[in-house]
């Protein structure tokens, strides 16, 4: 059993109603500047204090000279400071009574030497006051459910289901234009780690499996440091929500570009893939892939097995899925007889009833978003389904244009029509209860894609990578099990 | 030695100046009607006869009932009827003395029995009257540079300087919005082969080859119907232009997704790939990663070696690079004694100056535009170079604004800023006559990636893309080296 997130150290890091804020002016290109503002833009609601020897306003807060002047004891502390005064200001933190702390200020253990120094300076204080912290050397955290963004670049706003925990903060700041034009995504909650001087990735790990609105778990790491604290939270955490992880150290190259960033010391690729497998985690081998199985697993339901059905139009994309399927360990099955029955008239003479299903055309194009997935989804042969989109909503405006519909009712029909076929098809991953994935090289500026993503069908951008994504749906059932099995034994 | 597209079968295909269409009306919905109206929509400026057997007019252009009425003999018929009025047809276009032909019906071969009769007939007919012809099956042709798009979905008349040729259609006219929002690209020819009954894929490799406008050629791989053909040509142009393959009949599912997409019998997997290598050809696991790499080798210079250096100022993208180069047999070497001279300042307390070169923040944002890359890649250990971009320009907006310059003048200010930076990053990889790659997870919605992409800098979409195009450089590199070797040895 995961406690609840108020137990976990990461809570008012995460969960902050008040925050005391170390490196902010009234420079604009200052790097505490630019965090600060941040949170502002993103319309973060709790009480801020910025702390600044001179100013008396800070981005028109209210600021105060000293920490101990402050009319109440904060949440959190947030340092951005120049290295040399972290470590007397974390402790200035720790008389006041501040417990939590995000030491965003670089030049510790990565830079060797007298980093290390100023490290374990930092990591002596935080023992002494009882101070909680995440970095130093991190970008910080976010919290897209109570508006809180603290890394520096602004967020969009988006809400999402995607927790991460990162040993780079890129991946979290530099994430939210990403997530939100391909997938219309934002992070549930991520934290940046840095150096990992006080809290870890272990850390994270319990805390994101506890979060409610956390519905899949993305890790990039660069080394473990507590590896069977690792595994332990892993194997509690993914024995209720999936874990995916993408790690870099494992070649030689990559390595050396970890030792460099935050000073870890990476291990050879088979001991992860090992420590992998017994934490129930599922592996990604990129970004990108560790973003798509993340919105996959968090988008839809678990199949029964590893037999999918694939919808298409159009058979290059069909077959460069079916291609992916079979490297990825999922079978297609024929359809059954009744199934075929049903589609009987769906499809015309130049399409194939194999699977892939090529529809080549469909007399009534919006067959293809309700009825006939219909049919295929519920054939008992078939686990899940994947389906390419090439919807255009062109199309239907020059039809509607045809049909004589007059000009100015045309964009709300179109928008009508859009919404109704891609929540039908949402609709039918419910009622079936299977994943059905959508891929489409067209992205959000298509209504279609945008609609469908926007109502829950994952769209990701190729046959490829919808393949692999329901091949860690598969994956991560048979994880699941497995770490069932195992607890039940014991 | 490759002789002039004029030599080709395809070159009446691809550059008519002339063509008889069959299958438009003034029905918009009819998959002809589609064509012809992208044809129109796009601008083609050569004479175009629809032929009709009841419509004076159709789309606006004249219309004949008959081909024998026609005032002149086209270059080209393009063919998109009921499928059993396609042997007639054909048949009056070759009375009239029409020598090309490309047949975008389906039913035949991919259909089975009596589709089989069908397309022998065809092919009887075709060598009754000597005519060459692409399909049936097929979706069309398109050649940017004469904008024509005989393909059915608006090209956006981007023209670029990928040629592929696809035995899947989609991969053609569904990839116009793709290479276009990714990379700014279009094709210079693109030729959709249906069931390559007459013209065939090694017939399109010597035309891709011959033709100017094509630096790099894209190959989508449903089966090789005349093995030696294929090699043979491959060979001969993968001597002097780099062609990257995207084969998906290899896995069983692949395998049978393709004998219903085009009646086609692919081969096992170890097979092709011993094709690919003996023909020179580059082998893509997707279709991202054969545009992917089409898209790097059309944009650089060749490298002298697998030796890179890779700049970021985000440590995550740098690691996640030096991994995936690792895993692509790329090397990254320190930095000679020289080159960390003259880096020296740029480089604050908190960057590293290993390879990757992370220099977390620079006094002036422009050095890495132009001052530090130049002092990279001139380093006598980098073959090529890898750069992270995460420019922004509404940060510049932000300075500009900051420094008092008129609001009415900050746009026309960030605009000259991101065209002399983007500029001089391309100038760079002219200058030094090595590969440059960027990579960045923002679109070209950011005006500095349109601006290094227009400019001629290729940038991919993660750190793991960017390092396997560049492995398909060097790999490419050490092909045509084997090749020359070979030739000379014969």
């Amino acid at each position: 059993m995961i406690p609840a997130i108020s137990g976990s150290p990461l809570y008012k890091i995460a969960c902050p109603e008040s925050i005391a804020f170390f490196g902010a002016s009234n420079n604009f290109s200052a790097m505490g500047s630019s965090i600060l503002n941040a949170i502002l833009t993103d319309g973060y609601e709790g009480r801020i204090f910025p702390v600044h020897p001179k100013e008396k306003k800070v981005l028109n807060l209210e600021a105060y000279s000293r920490v101990r002047d402050l009319p109440e004891v904060p949440d959190l502390a947030y340092i951005v400071l120049p290295t040399k005064i972290v470590a007397e200001t974390l402790r200035a933190c720790g008389e006041k009574g501040i417990r939590r702390a995000v030491i965003v200020t670089a030049g510790f253990n990565e830079v060797g030497g007298e980093g290390k120094v100023r490290q374990e300076e930092i990591k002596a204080i935080a023992r002494e006051y009882d101070i909680r912290f995440t970095g130093p050397n991190c970008i910080g955290v976010v919290n897209s459910h109570i508006k809180l963004n603290a890394t520096f670049l602004p967020s969009q706003g988006r809400p999402g289901f995607i927790g991460m925990a990162s040993q780079s903060g890129s991946f979290i700041t530099q994430m939210f234009d990403y997530l939100g034009t391909r997938f219309g995504q934002g992070f549930s909650t991520g934290f940046s780690l840095g150096n990992e001087a006080n809290i870890d990735i272990a850390d994270c790990i319990r805390y994101l499996g506890a979060c409610p609105d956390t519905r899949a778990i993305a890790l990039y790491i660069e080394s473990i440091r507590r590896g069977r604290a690792f595994i332990e939270a892993a194997r509690e955490v993914s024995a209720i929500k999936p874990i995916v992880a993408y790690y870099v150290g494992g070649s030689e190259t990559g390595k050396k570009a970890c030792l460099s960033h935050t000073g870890s010391l990476a291990g050879p690729d088979r001991l992860y893939d090992g420590v992998f497998k017994q934490s129930g985690i599922i592996r990604a081998q990129s970004v990108e892939e560790m973003f798509d199985f993340c919105y996959a697993l968090g988008s839809c339901p678990l199949p029964e097995g590893n037999r999918a059905v694939i919808q298409t139009h159009s058979g290059g994309p069909g077959a460069a899925a079916a291609d992916a399927c079979g490297r990825s360990g999922i079978e297609l099955p024929a359809l059954s007889p009744a199934t075929l029955k049903k589609l009987g008239s769906y499809v015309p003479h130049t399409g194939s009833v194999n699977n892939p299903v090529d529809l080549t055309y469909t007399k009534n194009p919006l067959d293809f978003f309700h009825a006939i997935p219909k049919i295929l989804l519920e054939d008992e042969g078939a686990d899940s389904m994947l389906v390419y989109f090439l919807a255009s909503a062109a199309m239907i405006h020059r039809a509607l244009s045809g049909m004589g519909v007059p000009k100015a009712e045309i964009d709300a029909q179109v928008n009508k029509i859009v919404d109704e076929q891609c929540g039908s098809v949402a609709a039918l991953m419910t009622s079936c209860n299977k994943p059905l994935l959508g891929f489409s090289f067209l992205t959000r500026e298509n209504p279609f894609i945008a609609g469908l993503q926007d109502k829950g069908v994952p769209v990701l951008p190729s046959p490829e990578r919808a393949a692999r994504a329901l091949g860690a749906l598969v994956e991560y059932r048979r994880l699941k099990e497995k770490l069932a099995r195992s607890v039940r034994t014991k």
